[in-house]
């Protein structure tokens, strides 16, 4: 008789930890994902940002499960879940059953409905989103410096970043110091260390889910890198020019978007009640309402636990993953399904250089402290020991000498006439 | 009065040496080049077989001309030379004038004459190149793994490198490792231990600039690590579904090209003399015949040194560079140009994990010998300090494990479907 087969669709953290708890399951777990490569999210700014190179925060996934047995890892785009027939679509029209299905495809970038906006401002979710916004980046410097009208050289070196949760922080920093040390005396006719950073926030303060002491300690932070953040701006326009905040233009070559998310579309073929994001709105076992085969975790999953709702951070999803493993290994036993309970283990947000803030429930703390906690924190649960270490070489390298390693892009000329 | 105007054509090592070699002169350098950074060749095949990443072998050329305050680096496309002008045409419309000019705008890929083969046999000049070659390797394995039919899956298990120089013969040595050792245990339906890997070549033996004992030593280490040598093999035939040998089919997934080059199409806007494949043939001054304020230098150059041709290797491109700059600083003092001399200093050809030949002259060399020198030789000459320290920790962590750190690759799914 063959084994019960489960199917994970996501090899983020949650589809991940997923397919790891299940090792030891008497079941075969099939691991979709449309990239050969795990992505430790929480770093991609620095990739974006020249700080790494994208393998160093990526781990193939067939790497990562090579001594799971029974895993097998499927290279594939699932479009659509079939519950009736316990069939995934995939884009090239094939099929593949399931007896258990975890759904971990997590979300991807929304425009508040302003497609159109998509362009102007990319996200930041992949790893080509941060190798496109690394190379806008890098070659607006290089347009500048080329550009002989002054104002039109100023609209180069403004870089404007829309929503200030903890990527946008992170990337504003980031940004702050590509100009101010990075790339400080590289140029002739521009100096980088006149660059304007606008970081935009349409709450009142910036990093709104944390408390707001440590908010506040943030906005100080990075106003002390050079970043000009405005709170209560809300973006009414973005095109190739700039932005619009609340009718007022700001011109800026160079927009990120980092304030809207919405689920993948495959969520919506699940039957199963939405909230306006598509998110899916689970039962407290993770579970499909009425349907215990199917579970959706991580971002793309909406619950709350203890009066509060799950955010959508890594170790949550790393928690819900090993929980709807734990329960797809009860059904199999004849056992029901437990609830899940959210594990609060705080937040962090990183400034720049040797600055930023931890909230760790009764325990705060901010600046040097919170950052050596933030590099070890995010060292530690980096994928994969090789990685480890080459990420902490960079950051040693790159805190020692300011510079940045990853500057390269591909077809630079080709890119810039583009523009 | 301005300074006289030097306009160096790529930032190879001919022309980032001569830059540099104009550093104390009474002139305003200007170095062009259609990307952002220099790029070390030599490793470029490591990058290909996912070995290492490519800003490990990339220095933008900002950063290495940073502190030289003579020279100015311009992102641009040169498309042409107008010698009566003294002017550089850009692709975007932009001319630049010059007083003197140094092209070093080595060689792009050349199918000779097959222009229809670049689409299923790839090149290996650029970091573009490198990335498509390793997508298209680690896809291969990706894309057997799901194939049911056998003579498809061993299709997509066949690699063919046309062409057996020392690229070609460092290429099919790491796809060998890539495939015995890397990816060994990494896949479920298919053993990538039963790669086939074919090298072609259609002199009488691997590596023909080499001496003979020598390129035989080499052909022995590749058979040793399961790569299969076809010499006097013409390859009459390249197609997606595999290529022929003298017109005998083999079914294979993935052809790679490293057998003929051509300069770029700039230097047939100088004119001067040119041979079949674009090169300039220089007067010993480097200078273009009757023409001594434009010298062409590296592979794009032809000429005789000691009754022998200038090979197209890296050293001899930074001689020349450096002759160049010495013969334009003469000129600006009034003096007459020197004939250029090659000052050979050998060759080097590794093949895999610890096996490699070098030529110096009296001394040659094979086996782990020639490899550790090999090591050396290529660490030391890689610009910048960081991009030292990182490539040999990648190689110690890659030795030591088998494993490849650069395995990721973007778009996988999408690039998958596409093939």
């Amino acid at each position: 008789m063959p084994r019960p087969r489960v199917v994970i669709l996501g090899a983020g953290f949650g589809g991940l930890h997923a397919a790891r708890a299940l090792a030891r399951e008497p079941v075969d777990v099939v691991v979709v994902d449309r990239r050969n490569h795990h992505l430790f999210q929480p770093l991609l700014y620095q990739v974006a940002t020249a700080g790494l190179s994208g393998p160093d925060i990526a781990a193939p996934i067939r790497k990562v499960l090579r001594r799971q047995r029974n895993a097998t890892v499927l290279l594939g785009d699932a479009r659509a879940v079939d519950r009736a027939a316990r069939k995934v679509l995939l884009a090239d029209g094939e099929e593949l059953a399931y007896d258990h299905l975890i759904v971990a495809t997590g979300v991807t970038h929304d425009w508040f409905g302003h497609e159109e906006w998509a362009e102007h401002a990319p996200g930041l979710k992949t790893l080509e989103d941060a190798m496109r916004i690394r190379a806008r980046v890098i070659l607006a410097y290089e347009s500048a410096e080329r550009e002989e009208a002054l104002e039109r050289r100023r609209a180069w070196l403004t870089f404007v970043v829309v929503g200030a949760g903890p990527t946008g922080v992170e990337l504003a920093g980031a940004l702050a110091e590509l100009a101010r040390h990075t790339l400080a005396r590289d140029f002739r006719r521009v100096d980088p260390r006149a660059t304007k950073i606008l970081l935009l926030e349409a709450a009142g303060e910036v990093l709104p889910a944390f408390p707001a002491d440590l908010a506040l300690k943030a906005r100080r932070q990075l106003e002390r890198l050079g970043v000009t953040v405005r709170t209560r701006a809300r973006v009414t326009a973005i095109d190739a020019e700039g932005v619009a905040i609340d009718g007022e233009r700001v011109a800026a070559r160079t927009v990120i978007w980092s304030a809207g998310v919405r689920a993948t579309s495959i969520t919506a073929s699940l039957g199963a009640p939405l909230d306006a994001l598509g998110r899916v709105r689970v039962e407290p076992t993770l579970a499909l309402p009425g349907e215990p085969r199917v579970y959706v975790i991580g971002d793309a999953a909406l619950l709350e636990s203890g009066g509060r709702a799950v955010p959508p951070l890594a170790p949550a999803a790393i928690q819900e993953g090993r929980h709807a493993a734990r329960n797809v290994a009860r059904a199999l036993r004849g056992e029901a399904p437990l609830a899940f309970r959210y594990r609060d283990r705080g937040a962090l947000a990183t400034i720049g250089r040797a600055a930023a803030v931890a909230d760790l429930g009764r325990f705060r703390c901010s600046g040097l402290m919170a950052w050596v906690l933030w590099l070890f924190v995010h060292i530690f649960f980096l994928i994969g020991f090789r990685n480890r270490l080459a990420v902490l070489f960079e950051w040693a390298w790159a805190w020692l000498t300011y510079q940045r390693v990853a500057r390269v892009i591909p077809h630079a000329a080709e890119r810039m006439k583009r523009r």
